[in-house]
């Protein structure tokens, strides 16, 4: 089952293969066969019925190519299979052809089948999740004392360790997925409902047979059916955006560190990745790029299906049939986020000696708000701030250390000790509680 | 203080007044006066500075406008104002101004200030919430007799009950609110990072001067500040756009029973609402409306915010600064939807006998399925196909009862019994799990 | 090539052969081939190397499966395809192999590419819009005369005729096709500037090359390559959300018009559409529905393609990669969403005594504003309004006609000629510039 | 007229005005009293009564504060500003009360207002765009010959201009400037349709009065009234975004070059802009922020716009009410993009010699490309490929110069001559059509 080459940018191999016409087939024949399963278990068809039916339901033998065909005139996939199903039945045992589908809805088997493949798309997107967690646990844990700039608005700001922001990267993908797991949970139930949600063709068994129903496939049997209620497939949705958010910020920050002129931690190349077609030298992020392209696609998407909430009384005229599409791109550009950036993740090369030298290379000026908080204590604030000013506009010029400037001024040096302006532009001394804040990320959950 | 007209389709006057120049200068200086605090309390500057800085943070001492102005050009608001608040120390304490916003950064007190109002506009939306289920639960005990057409893709599809369809209204809402209840508590974290999120400034005492700080705030103190990480932000925003398309979905489904042709339902009219000005006949769906389009703004803003989470480093260069409108808009917009829903749904005027009559003028039609049942049973699904499509079209065609025309074909006839056949067409005979469905929505809460 | 089930609700067979392999494949060794004849006119390279290069440049050379999965790797489909070109031209000319791509940067080819078949998409829309132009025309003057309820919020306001509403959605569906027309036509320029988009491998024949390039592919050579200035694709992708915005407010307006308590107009069943799988009765807006759906999923395109056009520097470090899907994705669903309003339009079945019937069933009362202008006049507009009031309330209690209410209202009848009292409720007799406005719509073009 | 704190980081003061209750009222005020005079101009109503509504449509006379909360009931603000008006005439002259808003409807007045507007806001978005573009005109000339880094995926690639590339942001944001221009012309129409859109009130003479009206307004008559159909509005919002975008892409570039570690070009600083209330030493890219985030908002905006087309029937039940502060945000957004753009571009500082020094700094490795094509042609793209492999690996790991290894590497040198090699990487030597494309950039129009 190839991806195709429109798709070879906006989805991985195992997502793909979980939207690919065998394995929608096969999810929607697997609920037409639990379905008649179910009635059979509480009374409601014939057993020899539901048999005959489970073992016509293969997605081989279906003709995937006519039902496309057929759903583009329906309107939706449902109907052709059902009759392509009760086809293959009836040549085989015509007394059960008329048992196929009984008592559900178009919709039914379409919502079934697509919470189904969720259920699966969050075991795939799990595995490269866990690994991406392990790969920054391990990064934060080796990187724990390796200083670098912080930067607030691209600008050099104080300095970090890359042991913190690593674990900044982790606990906010942690909480997202965390999150995005709770949605997939929650998005995992049974739809079941007949023409109008009532079930009412099932008189009084219907709850019966969902119970049943649920309990084959593996899903929670809600409430009531929630044809034209998609809040918990919203949420799933939106869960996705905010991951594939997370992940995005860290995609980022990577292909600003592999920048040329700041070169402090580069993706890994190889295997076809990151090459250009005309620069031999380049090292391109490109697992980074990818992942960014992919989670660019998302946003829009939860806004198309929040959009499409307001769905018309008991079954919506336009809401579900635009949702198929809409989750499985999401899903898909969700999982190639994560698959990317677990690549980027596995493989990062840190360079601890470059990071050094980009905060040397700075002169000791981001240092200027230790000297302020030094200097404000025992010169007030105002006082401070207009020395600072001018001791940093002499660095910036002079391209001089911060702290030698300092020691030359005889106000500044009056007040400070000698240890106070040795240590001025040493980053171990100015971390504040980055290591704190840093196990902190690695243990707490909110 | 007045809402602007520019508004005044936007938001409620609460919520309104939630993010009015007094609100929003008040919940910043309540940071900077509980960080002074915090920090007097964990000995980190002196306690009569702490007290200087309180009793001058007092929004009536600002020049809103001013601040207003120079927050365009500063591009953030906290610069303008602590330096307006660090005046105001110091015309009564020279000495204490020097302590002001000590250690913290622009973006803790902006941060800081917006999760404090997002907060307080929980419990704003929380009280149009509660009413409005109680309304919706009152709705469905008192129908859950009235039996009314189901409708698919606009069109009548079996009997449901108005009791079951209230019920589907009010399990969405209440799902999608206790979703955004916890998104809104999980937000509820205190921003202290300073200059680069390792409160360098405050030694090795900031995280003891963040715990005493989100006490004073009553906010959680997370395991970390998280100025680039915006993923709790992001998780509420989506959490309104769900429960505002919950909400919609209620909105339609009324305008809808509201048509002049259809008629089953209206939404209380008076005091300003709902009149024409050039027709005075007219009875518009007005809360519906504005609720609908209030939750037309969600799901863009949610695109939006989710699109800005790819925030560089340390702090981002566009992000957080885009977001403070759009949490507000989002916010203001979800109020709005609710109120209005709340407003419906308190004074829903039910017509039971027009949706029986609308049941009736469909000639017992819709109950095509039922003798498909029944008949299918009987004679095998695809001549019970054949006959109730001529059936069915024979009813449609003389515009004759459905329950006659199957009475006087002699093959459905001779395979129906007589009490199942004048039951056909009665609603009440054919709502399946209609009543169970309607008490587990009551009950459940997944 | 057949749609794949995931997509059979969101394209057509058209567009989904445009974005096929084969398809897209082509358009890319199309690309490489006239760029090597280009280069072989211009002296660059040999002409016994474009030969060979574009002999070998056939699509069904290469292994799509295979290069889909390089394209997953190198993070563009560009690379791989080079490689394998390349290869395909070494194996029978090994001189001319280098001489493939020469000059040129993956993102030529892949932007190229994408242009060539926005181009082809142009060509394909234009036939389904062109067709549904007509039928809407035809309609239009086919309904010049026919009376129907003008519906404002849902409900009942003055009449209008059908003719009018149809050359609404005319004239609307035609300025934005006129805009997307300029738009796919503007979008239609080469991209060719190497590296760097300075054509620095071609020395001082870079603007020849791309002159002969241009002409070759018949696209605009523009002023520049626009590798990272994504301007012209998104006004395209736009537009396309405008025009696809147009058909559904038709496709809306169509649905509600085939509810059953209103029964207008019905989109033409047959063929498998608008069955239901459980309800032989039913009629569904199946088309419509599509429409809806398929336009429900491109505004978030639009939101995602306009955020990704602040592109870094010479070449973005993810905008590009994402839009090639978001195109397509655009693409498909407005030509789905026009194909199927074509359809509705063509095959519209409208009841006009419903729609003179469902005028008369509100009493007239609808024509109260027309009572007010006469009686506002006589009266004031403060009496008017006043009588307005009762009379119009009188109407609806009883149940009786509005106009025998104002001749027996004394008051009313005293300043009323007995023309315009019996003419009060005539349809025909209050559509004001109805006609008028109809044929401007249609020979208009702003 | 104070911007709110709120939107002090959403727009700009001649914006806030616009959007202002004064700026609203009087644009409705004026739709009113235009409306009265063009109708006396017809003789559809009294010359006394136009001139007793012109002279008492004065926004002073009103009270906005009472106006909004009316608004927020009766869900327009049309109709209280109506009663108001007509209570202000009658209380001068009563006779002519009853024409006050004569044959018009509650969306008349607010569309056409907001149509009015929106032809003052293309002024003032156009002030700064010509400002905008002219600065980067200047810059383009002045860098014409200044050579620095192509980056490609954040990465060096072959050498450009700093004329080339504003010449880039140049066209691409005038080509934007120019659909915005036209969008705005195109969405200059008159709204005046009456109750449902057919002028019944004024029998026959409604088109002569939409003629004078609109003449009167300075506006285009189209050819009916527009209610339902948003496609003009849902154009300019889309040019917006389309502009918005073309802007951020430059606020990107430039925020990417002021890093500290790139340091290519700063914004102007000074007056309030670019400061850190903890870092003296910063210099942050604020109006470079400013306009990301400001043009972060428009997307979201456009994909809310488009949702909304769907607007049933004669005037749609959601969507109109939900455009006004959609628009408003939208030309907000937009025109604090343009103005903060326009003050980067006048102040930008260029640091040419830092571009070269960045150049130099990759010791000459980004031409590997220029040899690959100069040994390409002597020894087969394979061979030559394999060599620059190589000599680009030892350039980047010794850190010599790139031109030296390829001197010292003897296959290399001979075939190259001397001259080639010394010119190697003299980045004007290798700048293509740079320089052509600059000048058609600055020249042409598509």
């Amino acid at each position: 089952m190839p991806v195709r080459l429109i798709e070879s940018l906006a989805t991985t191999e195992p997502l793909a293969a979980l939207f690919s016409d065998h394995s929608i087939l096969s999810a929607m024949l697997g609920f037409e066969a639990a379905l008649a399963r179910a009635e059979a278990h509480v009374g409601v068809i014939p057993a020899a019925a539901a048999e005959a039916i489970a073992k016509a339901a293969r997605p081989e033998a279906l003709d995937a190519e006519e039902l496309s065909r057929q759903a583009l005139r329906a309107g939706t996939l449902s109907i052709p299979l059902v009759k392509a199903l009760t086809a293959a039945v009836r040549a085989v045992d015509p007394a059960s052809a008329r048992f196929v589908h009984w008592g559900a809805t178009s919709q039914d088997v379409s919502d079934t089948a697509i919470v189904v493949l969720l259920a699966r798309a969050a075991g795939i997107l799990a595995v490269d999740h866990q690994r991406l967690a392990s790969a920054l646990r391990r990064l934060s844990e080796a990187h724990a004392q390796t200083v670098m700039l912080g930067r607030t608005l691209l600008q050099p700001a104080l300095p970090v360790t890359f042991g913190l922001k690593t674990a900044g990267w982790l606990a906010a993908i942690e909480r997202s997925g965390r999150r995005m797991q709770t949605a997939f949970e929650d998005a995992s139930v049974l739809q079941f409902g007949g023409a109008s949600g009532t079930l009412a063709a099932l008189g009084d068994r219907g709850i019966q047979v969902s119970e049943e129903l649920a309990k084959q496939l593996g899903l929670q049997n809600p409430p009531a059916p929630w044809h034209a209620h998609r809040d918990r497939l919203a949420a799933l949705v939106c869960a996705c955006g905010v991951y594939a958010g997370s992940l995005a910020k860290m995609a980022r920050d990577v292909a600003l560190l592999m920048q040329e002129e700041v070169s402090e931690a580069s993706e890994p190349g190889g295997d076809g990745r990151g090459g250009s077609s005309t620069m031999p030298h380049k090292r391109n992020p490109m697992a980074c790029a990818v992942a960014l392209a992919a989670a660019n696609h998302v946003p829009g998407c939860v806004a198309n299906f929040l959009h499409g909430m307001a769905q018309e009384h008991e079954r919506g005229v336009s809401g579900w049939q635009a949702e198929w599409s809409t989750l499985a791109s999401v899903i898909q550009a969700t999982g190639l986020v994560v698959a990317s950036m677990r690549e980027v993740a596995e493989g990062l090369t840190v360079d601890a000696a470059r990071m050094r030298a980009n905060i040397e290379a700075t002169h000791g000026v981001i240092f200027a708000e230790r000297a302020m908080m030094l200097l404000g204590a025992k010169l007030g604030r105002d006082r401070a701030h207009e020395l600072l000013h001018q001791m940093t506009r002499r660095a910036l010029e002079t391209g001089r250390r911060f702290a030698d400037i300092v020691r030359e001024q005889p106000e500044a040096a009056g007040v400070l000790s000698r240890e106070e302006i040795d240590s001025l532009d040493v980053p171990e001394r100015y971390l504040g509680s980055a290591e704190a804040f840093r196990k902190r990320l690695l243990e707490t959950k909110i």
